[in-house]
């Protein structure tokens, strides 16, 4: 299995913290020495830092740490590899173009019998993951559906996805991240809890390892900031636990009905 | 204007050298300071890094310059910007997926009145530069021409991009980098060289920077390298300077027959 972790803030905000927990997982307190990714929207334009090797060995998670990106919206993924060998086309997270808007995700679980369900020509897997080829059939049938333009309400589009979601989730374990910059998407298969941070911020102690946080001096009281994660990374705080079919969606921090 | 360098390589090769050198252009010995990009190959998977901040100035950058990353492919771009703002969508290089492989894409140069030209809509661009919607186009072409598989022979696909490329060069001044991760193509305009190394290797001195590298000592006998460039990077050697309308293929380091 894998871990996730995502943001989406209300102002540009760095991850450093959460990160420096999330990374710890990736060979020191967690098995998950597969590679490791992080995407950081700035705008519309997004960058994407990867590495094959161990988060909590690797030099650029290391940058990540030590130089903060300040960004609304993060998707990050630490690999445990399953299906697809440890390379670099199958670190997480995957990103394609749709609409003028990159979209990126990430997954956690395992899927079986995908081959005929995942029919894809525009969008194809690079790598040999369960995962990519899922995410290249979602928007496959996005495109399919809404065409070469962004509907106006931008729900009814992750609305869909979620029931493409439901789909996918009876081939096996199917926890996700998808965002296209505005929007973050969370859909539940097992494990993913999210908590949102807001005035009066107080302090936060990690779990992976021993680094306390004040968010009241990191912060202005406008500030909202959810975070996404398989696990919660801090031992002193509320995450909301999600169920099993269950999905969220957040702009600006601020979670949306879903109905 | 902007610097371009790319790279193919026989075996997985550091570009440090060369991109010490471009890097100087960024803010130090040139005027690109609007940011800046480099793009990985490993295989089949990439990954590119980033910065709408200098060069010259920039933690990642200086990050690159002390972690050898080995690739047999690598496009990189600095930024001077003339169409479309500084920001991190408007950076180079610029990738998408078709028939399974990421293209990575860069341009030294400046178009007008393309807007009429480069219609999109399988590939949008996410930013606002005549250099990405021309690349989006590019891929619209070939997706129109080959379909939805890769043909047997790439050659007739590049042929194919360099007659576009043709047309692009219409509408104004387009020096191009474009991988599949497999083979590189460049496409000058105006200014670009290139420099093919092979045993028996010798020393090299940047033109930006105090730097010497023998490459005899970094390298195998059975090494091939060749490095394109906007404008030659060392001084005592000596760089293919391409004439204008001239594209040139390279895999695994080797020039490929482009008639």
């Amino acid at each position: 299995m894998c871990e996730l972790l995502a943001m989406s803030a209300n102002v540009p905000t760095d991850i450093v913290f959460s990160f420096t927990g999330l990374a710890q997982r990736g060979g020191i307190t967690g098995p998950h020495v597969d590679g490791w990714g992080i995407t950081f929207y700035e705008g519309k334009g997004s960058r994407t830092f990867k590495d094959a090797c161990p988060s909590s060995e690797s030099q650029i998670a290391k940058l990540i740490q030590s130089y903060p990106i300040k960004s609304e919206v993060v998707v990050s993924h630490i690999r445990q590899a399953n299906r697809g060998c440890v390379a670099l086309e199958n670190t997480h997270p995957f990103t394609r173009e749709l609409w003028g808007r990159y979209w990126t995700y990430a997954h956690n679980g395992q899927l079986s019998d995908y081959q005929d369900k995942f029919v894809v020509a525009r969008y194809q897997p690079v790598g040999d993951t369960d995962s990519e080829r899922a995410f290249c059939w979602i928007l496959e049938c996005v495109a399919d559906k809404f065409g070469d333009r962004a509907p106006e309400d931008m729900q009814v589009v992750f609305r869909f996805i979620a029931g493409l979601a439901d789909e996918i989730r009876q081939l096996g374990v199917f926890n996700m991240i998808l965002s296209d910059g505005e929007y973050l998407m969370s859909y539940c298969s097992n494990n993913l809890c999210y908590i949102t941070r807001r005035a009066p911020f107080g302090k936060a102690t990690l779990i992976d390892t021993d680094v306390v946080i004040d968010f009241d001096k990191e912060t202005t009281p406008l500030d909202v900031v959810t975070v996404v994660a398989t696990r919660p990374l801090t031992n002193n705080e509320h995450w909301h636990l999600l169920q099993p079919g269950e999905w969220i969606l957040f702009k600006q921090g601020e979670l949306l009905p879903t109905a």
